[in-house]
């Protein structure tokens, strides 16, 4: 690409680093940056620094957070004696939006890779255990995605923990609430027929 | 969306605002930036404030520029008799890869568009006259993408500058080089027939 301005060639390439833009992307909102009012754009730009340096991790749950300890770790409210492990923010989000969930969480901060080079090490397992070794928490419930990385997490974590005698749990597998049986995939609609659950559970809420 | 915290809320609000960025894509770029190193996400703020704060457009050509009159308008080896018409930036950077073009450009900002409203009050148009006026072009060449709206825009200069008794010209239409003809639109393959060229011009380049 030929640019024109020096300062456009910045911030295109500064744009483009980020994921899933590509070049002609980035060019395009660049343009859209300079057709709206400057100061919107004055607005993201510290709204990006205020992200990086003064964000926080919760000291408890490892999720984001403003303060030291966030918002559901200090609810009291919650149930403390349940952790539900998952991987990031967006998960919390997530299980937080369904409003059924009034136990503490724990975020990995990832999942065990090895082709991405993620090892135990880089995620906050240790101190997951070591919440568990403190002896407060009465079960475990694992809410990674279903995928290899996602079984191997759990099984690591799940062969670290066995020996505490605490619940494990994990979330059901099953056929979408809306959703057509004969389009399902056979492992999931194998695992919903193996964990069926009683017909009255199904009535509530 | 329920946010564990405010700086993450904003980030994301204001990422969101831009074109194609929805919540969710948004939220995912944060927490990319919170993965990668501090310093890029400064530099990338720093390059949206040096972008909205200290961009130009060139004085002559209206094209976006780093100092009052650009590169291309400066060049005492390009053609001052012959200019091209285009919507913005991205056209010229086009064009510019092509290497086939020694003239200069006008770039009008964007196209006649009523629905949009975007008037010819709203762009360049009224400077191109100034310059056509002054008597040093020879030809106007329009560049604009075949829309609605684009032809429009170019019906609307013809009228203005039919007066002057300059050459006008249009950038031709026709089946693009490697395109199959049964998959090329009626209207696109008619033009190309009608305004066929002499095979020996084909062969250059």
């Amino acid at each position: 690409m030929n640019f024109s301005s020096k300062l456009l060639e910045n911030a295109v390439n500064e744009i483009s680093q980020l994921p899933g833009i590509g070049k002609r992307t980035a060019l395009r909102l660049v343009l859209h940056l300079l057709k709206r009012p400057k100061e919107q754009t004055h607005f993201l730009a510290k709204s990006l620094i205020g992200l990086v340096d003064d964000i926080k991790l919760c000291k408890k749950c490892h999720n984001i957070s403003d303060v030291e300890l966030c918002e559901i770790c200090t609810n009291h409210n919650r149930n403390e004696e349940i952790v539900c492990v998952v991987e990031d923010v967006r998960d919390v989000m997530a299980i937080e939006s369904t409003a059924q969930y009034k136990g503490l969480y724990h975020v990995l901060g990832g999942k065990i890779s090895p082709i991405e080079g993620i090892g135990p090490q880089n995620l906050t397992i240790d101190s997951l255990i070591e919440k568990i070794k403190s002896g407060d928490i009465k079960e475990v419930i694992f809410a990674l995605s279903s995928t290899m990385e996602g079984d191997t997490t759990n099984f690591y974590i799940f062969k670290q923990i066995e020996r505490y005698e605490i619940k494990t749990s994990t979330i059901a597998r099953g056929i979408s609430v809306g959703d057509e049986l004969e389009y399902a995939d056979e492992v999931t609609l194998g695992r919903s027929i193996v964990n069926r659950i009683p017909f009255e559970n199904s009535l509530q809420r």
